[in-house]
């Protein structure tokens, strides 16, 4: 069973959840995976925790992981970039698989990508280095938006979790352009909220945009999958 | 805390959380509802049940929604309309209350909307008549496609559940069509698939349709705003 620590934001669970769906070949309810989801939205803001303006989201967190394990969780994903600043952490703290959502995006980048991988993130995932650092072991290099151009993405990610998606849109074509222009083979729509917004853009640039959502979702059917073709137990000799 | 015993189907429990996200007035994750949500999708088909063709879905339910009670849901919904079939059952094995899908779209009724409603459900949900009983109660009357218009609408809903959603639409806007020549003036969709093929549809039958899943998501966040106003533990002396 696929625990998923949500509400980070809610809509994007929302989202994660749908692509687990529709990436799971399936003709009836039985075939799905089974999967049990905390929305908790009143984990404090990971953001803002990170720039060191904020309340410590950790207990928060833990808390709602143990309660994943103890519903039966065999596998567990956070659909939240930002929150994967703590994924060490919570780690530690159970014995049960989570996911790694830049893991699952460095996992769909081929070499001809390019040397520099655009990274579309809330200020936190930039600041932290989560992208950067896990990029970086594979031999890509990254490229976020300047100061200002982060200061409009953020603008662009709180848009998306008060629901004005279209306005978020244009902010956020803008910056990804911005970072084609500057090099970038692809870009990481790399905050939950990002997709929301510009998953459904048209044009030049959209093959060039990979969603971590979508790929952290194909990479939960395929855990999943793989645990439930394990050998089953021995029938009583 | 909100519960939802869900994954009967895995797209309409994210069909019906993201109704429930967009429902809520919020500019932040955390002016969010918390939800705790299993997509069950192992319990047995609810339709086949109650014609007589399949394992009894019940114990499977039940576990479900003592696993909601335990998490700490203060409210539950079932994003299934089949399942209600088992609703007085499952009511009586918890104090949590279960809102019920049937009573949240009979609430959204109004006098104008004609003494005939139609339905377009499952045959296990027309052959209970979870529908029926509850609008005769309010003084509506209730139709249904005639046998072979049925099995149609059975075939949509499998459909659906396949992912195949525009053959699906085609076959529903059909039968919703034949209830409105046959004198009602609102159409349910009584089934949490059909708002997935039939919701985006326009013309003329549009504004005619009720989503069922839409009004148990309007009832939920009434519900849950209701005990968040609650007046809170008064502070120690």
């Amino acid at each position: 069973m696929l625990g998923v620590l949500g509400g980070m934001g809610p809509m994007a669970t929302v989202d994660f959840m749908a692509k687990v769906v529709r990436n799971t070949p399936a003709t009836r309810d039985q075939d799905h995976i089974p999967m049990v989801v905390c929305s908790a939205v009143r984990i404090p803001d990971r953001n803002a925790a990170i720039l060191g303006d904020g309340a410590d989201p950790f207990p928060a967190m833990r808390e709602t992981l143990l309660s994943l394990e103890a519903a039966g969780a065999s596998c567990i994903a956070i659909p939240c970039n930002t929150a994967h600043h703590w994924h060490t952490a919570l780690q530690a703290e159970t014995s049960v698989r989570i996911l790694h959502i830049v893991d699952a995006v460095v996992d769909t980048l081929v070499t001809g990508d390019g040397d520099c991988i655009g990274v579309l993130a809330s200020s936190g995932t930039v600041e932290a280095g989560i992208y950067r650092t896990r990029l970086a072991r594979r031999g890509f290099a990254c490229r976020v938006p300047d100061t200002a151009g982060q200061a409009e993405v953020m603008r662009a990610i709180r848009l998306v979790k008060a629901g004005q998606v279209a306005e978020a849109a244009i902010i956020l074509r803008e910056q990804a352009e911005a970072l084609v222009a500057a090099g970038c083979g692809r870009i990481v729509m790399a905050c939950t909220e990002i997709p929301l917004a510009l998953a459904s853009i048209e044009g030049g640039l959209h093959p060039l945009l990979i969603d971590a959502t979508e790929a952290l979702a194909r990479a939960c059917v395929e855990a999943c999958s793989v645990s439930a073709k394990a050998p089953a137990l021995p029938l009583a000799a």
